[in-house]
């Protein structure tokens, strides 16, 4: 298969970014064509344009929570996007790692590295553990570059072995390591990936640096056809399918009590399992909220038909709703 | 009184935050001494070592949603906070304006501050137009700096008019004034408040710049004390009081389906209206949640035993759950 048969998929760029491995867990490399892009609004306005068939956010982080920008997209305030939906998702186990430029004298037993404990402090009597060391010394590290996300999930690391250090968040931990690769210092770091290390020829300075073994990022992969998925045009893996899951926006009338509570007794009243909820402003009025919803179940492989009696009830109990797709998944 | 005889109430500072507003609202000056402290985190130190009987926290912006260091803290889930209760709550229409300094040669008629709109793209053919134009040229500026809440309340404004410029995010839009009253390069400005500009001797360069004049950061008031509110002892407006609110968080079993449904169930059968819903992860395992609820009610004015009733169900139903506080609000 040519190139240029190739279909498109377009996701959070650039090369090196933890949206590139879930495009590579994915979407087998000699069927598609990867398309790196610079931001979550890209990815929708692609596949709403049908420039590439299928798309790749980031949705929730295991440590962190969820990523607000992929809620905002998907809220569609302006009714840019009538057409994407959900097609499915991608768990990728995320490690960081800290990359720059080994010191020129380097000493790991200079004793400066600290004992591997933050300091404790009255309001912080037992501060957690980091779970590894410094691979080299990192006493002649002046600044860390990464995305906020990141750094929320290497607190130990840094407040143990980076005292002090100024922080700069940018984009993307892939960004984070191209800046740290242009450093004629040798004083910047960047928390990123080893892919990113390998692609921008920086050392490795800290392996496995993030706060839990556990650290799991879900994306989601977003499409536009509304008809009835066909299995294998969005590749997924096939293997150890658990389930299936389904997504909804909806909001409900202000200053109506209870309205919350109904909208999601539909869900229970038909035995639909609710996985998240989410909510961010409707900006319709302040303190309103669109509230997005998971559930246990698949809008085209219903044959009990509790998702549609489920829709039947909410279209007469939410002042908005919207089907935001059904997919299989492994979890 | 004398400052010694004032309680303290400690909240997100520096001097010239927004916080620091919320507390000029709902605490008068004669009575408490302000005590700004650095982070989220030291507020609620504070508060439970008792070091301050109060203490105010930002929890959500009407446009930019949810501050989720704030729900990490009331998640405790290393039971650092155990006696933490919400005591109220201060609205603060919150006024962005952008300050540096004025631009040596200033002319605001040379054409280059724009049209006052976004340039329409193919992706984004109708992009929001900034509610107000600058007060000066803004030329000459390179970096800007703020909170990255206030860059996303802004949008309109920096696309506009400081198209390209580097942007950096630190602690605190007060920070960012101070940061900028450093400069002696004249190229850097800050979006703050402009209490912030008259404290740091700063030039308004725009005011008002935010996207939507509906702007309002939300406050709550922390406080230790477990028992019956004494009305006056924690200052609230005690004009416009119109009703109560509570919050409770609580986890639901992973496994069991419908779980998240019956919790939420128990507040409609007692008739208690939900107001908001927020999760954060629960770190238990990943994509487990805790979950915050607020709901119209007060735990110790509860004649009809509603709230009470409600608690005694959710017993059953959650995991974990704890009770966060009641308080009368004016909305």
């Amino acid at each position: 298969m040519t190139s240029q048969q190739k279909k498109a998929v377009s996701f959070l760029g650039p090369a090196a970014s933890y949206s590139h491995q879930a495009v590579r867990q994915a979407f087998p490399e000699n069927d598609w064509e990867y398309n790196p892009v610079v931001t979550i609004g890209d990815v929708f306005d692609i596949v709403q344009d049908s420039v590439s068939p299928a798309g790749l956010v980031p949705f929730e982080n295991s440590t962190n929570g969820s990523v607000v920008f992929t809620l905002d997209y998907l809220a569609d305030r302006n009714d840019r996007y009538p057409d994407v939906t959900v097609r499915g998702e991608v768990y990728v186990d995320v490690h960081h790692c800290l990359l720059g430029h080994k010191a020129l004298n380097h000493n790991l037993e200079d004793g400066t590295e600290g004992s591997g404990t933050c300091t404790p402090t009255a309001t912080d009597p037992s501060p957690p553990r980091p779970r590894t060391k410094p691979l080299s010394s990192l006493k002649h590290i002046q600044r860390i570059y990464s995305h906020p996300q990141a750094f929320g999930q290497c607190n130990a690391f840094i407040s143990t072995y980076l005292k002090g250090v100024e922080v700069f968040d940018v984009s993307s931990t892939s960004k984070a390591a191209e800046i740290v690769s242009g450093d004629t210092t040798g004083t910047w770091a960047a928390i990123s990936s080893q892919l990113a290390a390998e692609m921008h020829g920086l050392d490795m300075l800290g392996r496995n640096i993030e706060d839990r073994t556990d650290n799991t990022t879900r994306f989601l992969i977003i499409g536009k056809d509304p008809e009835i998925p066909r299995e294998g045009d969005l590749t997924m893996p096939s293997h150890g399918q658990v389930g299936t899951k389904s997504m909804v926006s909806l909001t409900v009338p202000h200053d109506s009590p209870g309205a919350l509570a109904k909208a999601l007794s539909c869900f229970e009243e038909f035995g639909l399992n609710l996985t998240s909820i989410n909510s961010r402003p409707s900006l319709v009025q302040p303190f309103h909220y669109i509230f997005f919803l998971e559930f246990r179940g698949h809008l085209y492989d219903d044959p009990e038909a509790k998702v549609r009696g489920c829709f039947e009830k909410l279209k007469n109990v939410a002042e908005n709703w919207r089907w935001l797709g059904s997919w299989r998944t492994c979890r």
